[in-house]
């Protein structure tokens, strides 16, 4: 193994390490280094040869919460199904990743409201420019001629919103369990009441009786 | 000063001093029952004599959390303003109670996903209630006689959602702010696409093409 490969693969096992805190129940804001370091076995001086303190271990995990709801995205284009099957989907798929990825979802829920300013401002970054590639997909994707750019992002932010807000429910039930069925039947009929007030909305007429 | 006026007294200033901990930008996850007893000018063994541990002090302010929701529930049944004007109104009635009561807005926002199971639980419950509530006071107000009642409480909390999911932008930006007012204005759009949506909604015809 090169040197470099080393360094990333240290790098890798503190980040896991700290991930797998998370998933023994510690809250994120509350782990130290040293028993990240421990954990990931190596001296805490060696932690600092890659991140300069928790939150910037923090702001990496993000990046890579970023890259899974990228990931996420793509998989949902591919399904390529027709507009009524996308809210079903769209839960599923999310639900999918969820169970997959738990710790990391799990960093997600709880600093998106309790980190440090900087790792909230990143998750919500994250969040919005997932938004912003929904709203490119439903505008390609539906006949929705009357709502203009702006709107058609703050809807897209409620869809991620919603959706989103599942994640600590999703990983409080049981998996394959009659909760978890019930959460996602409630999640698929919140986005179609969405998509239904999105197909009335009229972005123009701002002081429009419709709105 | 009774004994017992002195005990609620010791009691306030233990959640109180919680919540001041809390305001000073830690994790209430992480915050010892030894700081709040030493904030609040009592030993740790005086404490016990109120809480069993942090866990029970925090599902007391659950409870003063769930009555703080009432109250604003009760100030928004007073307004009894047209439809149209739901929406903004109770946007702002939010913006005002989280702006008078930051630190305990910011407790909810921390547990709801951050805290243990039993206040994660204590939280979802209170907003739960809230979402019927709100339901029961949409039945009223709103010709809505397509939805049944376990949809129209999925609807609710759909609003309870978008609503709950701004506290902690609330939080960080300044009061008066251009950033709030945009936020405010945006949380209104989306709670206008939502009611949209749920006029269209037709409970009995789960497989329509309307839904």
């Amino acid at each position: 193994m090169t040197r470099d490969e080393k360094k990333q693969q240290t790098r890798k096992s503190l980040m896991d390490s700290a991930l797998l805190l998370v998933g023994e129940g510690e809250n994120f804001s509350n782990i130290s280094l040293r028993e990240v370091a421990k954990n990931a076995g190596v001296v805490p001086t060696a932690f600092y040869r890659h991140f300069k303190d928790m939150e910037e271990l923090g702001l990496n995990l993000v990046d890579e919460l970023g890259m899974m709801l990228r990931k996420l995205m793509r998989s949902a284009r591919q399904s390529q199904l027709p507009a009524v099957e996308l809210a079903r989907n769209s839960v599923e798929l999310y639900v999918r990743y969820v169970a997959d990825h738990r710790t990391l979802f799990l960093f997600m829920s709880q600093c998106r409201t309790g980190g440090t300013p900087a790792l909230r401002s990143g998750i919500r970054n994250e969040l919005g420019f997932f938004a912003t590639e929904l709203a490119t997909d439903i505008r390609q994707a539906s006949s929705l001629p009357r709502i203009d750019t702006q709107d058609l992002e703050i809807i897209s932010q409620l869809i991620i919103t919603a959706v989103a807000d599942t994640t600590i429910d999703i990983l409080d039930q049981p998996e394959n369990s009659l909760q978890l069925q019930e959460l996602i039947e409630k999640t698929i009929k919140q986005l179609r009441v969405i998509f239904l007030g999105a197909t009335l909305w009229e972005s123009a007429r701002k002081s429009s009786k419709t709105n």
